[in-house]
């Protein structure tokens, strides 16, 4: 899977691919996460990508020429994706990070200051989508979340597929409490059903603490699972 | 604002704010960011903080000690919040950053692997957050995402208040569309009621836009703002 992230700001999308689980898939070739900058493309003598909003208002609204060119420049692949993290797209979730798994290819547009000018959305037609219902200072945050998620859909990001099996959403439920060693702590036990090694009797514990924290943390996310 | 953040990578948090927008709050005294690792305060002599979880399963699950002992060891001051970054947490959305702009302190939780041991969530108990419904390889991204949200809200973060003001869902609606130079690009043009300098009749073509918008992009929005 290969990612091409057109932003300002390069550093922030590379700097956090050189640790961790990401820079793990990386290495093994897994991923391949590519940067281009707006700002390398703009016709400007200032080097300028930004300018004043019409019609007035605060910030500096991206200009269409430096994005779309810059987005043209992009080499394209078989199986390609465009989107657009931006806090008006359709909200982002664990169904949509399996979608985009799929393709060979996603281009993701960050924004910054006050946005994008409407054409480059126009011309570029990307799927816009926003990770969540707040507003941060840009988009590559929301892009590294996109590349994080959708990497660990992808065999061998993880260090057994397994582990992204059990995540909360992957059936639409929360996940169910997690113990480990030592089997009391501060007073507080290791449920004894997780000791005993019966199997059957694990798993339904298991599914009726899903159903429990699901109603009680996110009725709305039970609703649409009573409803499948 | 301080920020502390406990976390098994502090290099995700410390290289992120080392840039852009960040970077000058931090450097404006607006904000403070530090990093604490629970590695740092296990009692494993292996400086082992994970362990495999009881009732079997795939993945590595955070051990008690160093989390809970990384957490007392924190400075908390006054007006103060501890919040744990997890897919089971409330959905995190504007009104939560501009509630968290008004404390002093938020300590903030990073998961890594399968999760925390649920004994972690009983004896801190931090409010529980979660950025989406979506899974990630670690709390790293969210937290950031917390951070330069909130930020933004704090006076002095944006060159000017205003470019937060206007921000999708600062009233509940989706933003209305941003134009800048040139008047014409591609043959698509600047709609015409933004360049003849009448700011009522351009608040009103925004405030369609941003119902219009809304209502297209966003049913779950716009009957939450009717309702209002």
């Amino acid at each position: 899977m290969r990612f091409d992230v057109l932003t300002l700001f390069p550093e922030l999308i590379e700097s956090h691919m050189s640790f961790s689980i990401m820079k793990r898939a990386v290495e093994d070739g897994i991923i391949e996460v590519h940067t281009v900058d707006p700002r390398d493309y703009t016709l400007d003598k200032h080097r300028k990508v930004d300018d004043t909003p019409y019609g007035g208002g605060a910030g500096m609204v991206l200009a269409p020429q430096p994005y779309v060119d810059c987005y043209e420049g992009v080499n394209k692949l078989d199986n390609s994706i465009t989107i657009m993290m931006t806090p008006q797209g359709e909200p982002y979730n664990d169904k949509i990070a399996n979608e985009l798994a799929q393709y060979n290819q996603i281009i993701i547009l960050c924004g910054h200051y006050e946005g994008f000018d409407e054409r480059i959305r126009e011309i570029i037609k990307p799927r816009e989508i926003s990770i969540g219902d707040y507003v941060l200072t840009g988009g590559e945050l929301p892009a590294l979340c996109l590349i994080d998620s959708v990497s660990r859909k992808i065999d061998g990001t993880l260090g057994k597929i397994e582990s992204a099996r059990d995540d909360s959403f992957s059936d639409g439920l929360l996940e169910y409490p997690q113990y480990t060693k030592p089997r009391e702590y501060r007073g507080l036990k290791v449920p004894e059903v997780l000791l005993n090694g019966n199997h059957k009797l694990i798993e339904e514990f298991r599914m009726e603490q899903k159903i429990v924290r699901t109603k009680t943390k996110r009725p709305d996310l039970w609703e649409k699972w009573r409803g499948k």
